[in-house]
């Protein structure tokens, strides 16, 4: 099966403590799309601007996203810059120009509107559930969102949350938008709102599932060296999803195997800048990694 | 197989947001002892004063706890206060009165000198190092410290460190030896420094283990409400070193247990004041919680 995706697109430049790069191919939704791309088809809803340059709509193309629902608008694409400190923990938004975004409203192909799951990349709630307006009946909808609209968009936000069957926040997110320190009772919590699954992403500590007498803590990838840690949290959410399409199942098995195919993306996506990496990622690579995370988290026999 | 445990016995005062209690059983040894106690037999180092509760010296019995090498002195027994903030995570020393630990000199008895299993729970290096001189060839060796120990005694530390098997940190205390934020990284550095094995314990993300070739991640099992953390790393690392011992094998897979266990019995622990909850512990708490851990960390068929 297939999945939608939409989110942002960007040109990022980014700064870390040993390198910087310019106009590079960022947003939530090309992070999602590119790791959804690494499992099944993939439906494209984003906007850019004229200036978008043609290789990164072919490098969309060689991932398997389908661009119908990409609208290339007049103007300049939404541009975000940002620097890591020391640590690759923090980060600061140092510029962001909207541009073309701010006059997104996208209306779905038709092609589109019956894509069995769907992920909601990282954008304003009110415009999620704009998109999700346009499907459907969808299987399984996923979406993620952050720290800017838990703060300032709090009514379309819980809206969208009896709307999804699954959300994906990070640990931090998870503790502001419940006001709860233990991320168990967050995770509790954030369920009672309406989506039947809520994943908790922590970084360096892996992540946690949450889902109705089922709870499933997957361990991270032990990195050395994280080189950029832009999109992480999308390629995680973009993989989950894409996986799930892929099975076309959503039973508890299915899902424990989709957040470590999330975690394998994801673990690969911080090792380069933007979608460097992903660009050489082969399936061999993806099973190589899975089976590690398999090796480092098992106990007793397999 | 036996494990020998030595560290420090205290009488504690306690205090959370919710509640305050005094002259508790505390101490490394004391939680480290009565976890170990589960899996085997242990031979306590220790020194008390002898206003020391009978109660508990009946306590240690009940837990498997040989007190052959307990001193008991004249004098006050070791008294420490603390404070817990309300997210639980921070603690803070209100008092502290080492009365007759600051003579703790301790003369092994020779029916403990060979011992197979070792664990130096969190004293004084020198002390933990004077104690290993006096054991005739464990086989294998496990240590405990603390940030102090890392800020003022770094020489004996270090000296430690190429004396034992394993070391078992908590992750602040990882940064502060290794000056590494990655873990991964302080994990390597710590076993290239001599021990063979590191525990980083990472209290709600639960623990890493680093071995050569060898890495394993284990969760934390997913509490709402702690009711008194004090203890939670003692009771860890001595029933990881109880139950190697009384399986009296250090392989990868045994190591991976051992780390459940000591998951298991810390998790426990810090469901009620000092080690109220272990004392109604039984050895089917221990096993169903140990298959919780199993249906929460595994992924496809277990």
């Amino acid at each position: 099966m297939s999945v939608l995706i939409t989110g942002s697109i960007a040109l990022d430049s980014v700064k870390t403590p040993l390198e910087e790069r310019r106009d590079l191919l960022g947003g939530s939704a090309s992070y999602a799309g590119v790791a959804a791309g690494f499992f099944t088809e993939v439906n494209l809803v984003g906007i850019v601007g004229n200036d978008f340059p043609q290789a990164y709509l072919e490098l969309y193309r060689k991932h398997r996203i389908n661009l119908d629902g990409l609208e290339i608008a007049n103007g300049k694409t939404f541009r975000w810059s940002g620097e890591y400190e020391w640590d690759m923990n923090n980060r600061r938004t140092l510029s962001v120009a909207l541009n073309v975004f701010e006059q997104f409203r996208p209306v779905l192909p038709e092609s589109y509107r019956q894509t069995p799951y769907v992920f909601l990349a990282n954008i304003a709630p009110q415009l999620q559930l704009h998109v999700l307006s346009q499907m459907e009946r969808p299987r399984f909808v996923v979406a993620d969102t952050m720290d800017l609209w838990i703060e300032t968009a709090q009514a379309p936000l819980m809206e969208l949350l009896g709307k999804i069957d699954c959300l994906v926040l990070n640990e931090s997110e998870a503790r502001q938008i419940t006001k709860q320190t233990s991320l168990i009772k967050a995770g509790r919590l954030v369920r009672a709102w309406g989506p039947k699954y809520v994943v908790i992403k922590k970084g360096e500590h892996g992540c946690l599932l949450f889902g109705e007498n089922f709870f499933f803590s997957a361990p991270a990838y032990p990195l050395e060296d994280i080189h950029d840690p832009t999109g992480a949290g999308d390629c995680f959410a973009g993989a989950f999803t894409g996986y799930l399409a892929s099975v076309d199942c959503v039973d508890h098995e299915t899902l424990r195997k989709a957040v470590i195919y999330g975690s394998v993306i994801a673990s690969y996506n911080v090792e380069a800048f933007s979608l460097g990496r992903l660009q050489t990622l082969t399936p061999h690579d993806i099973e190589h990694r899975y089976r590690l995370f398999k090796l480092m988290s098992h106990f007793e026999t397999m």
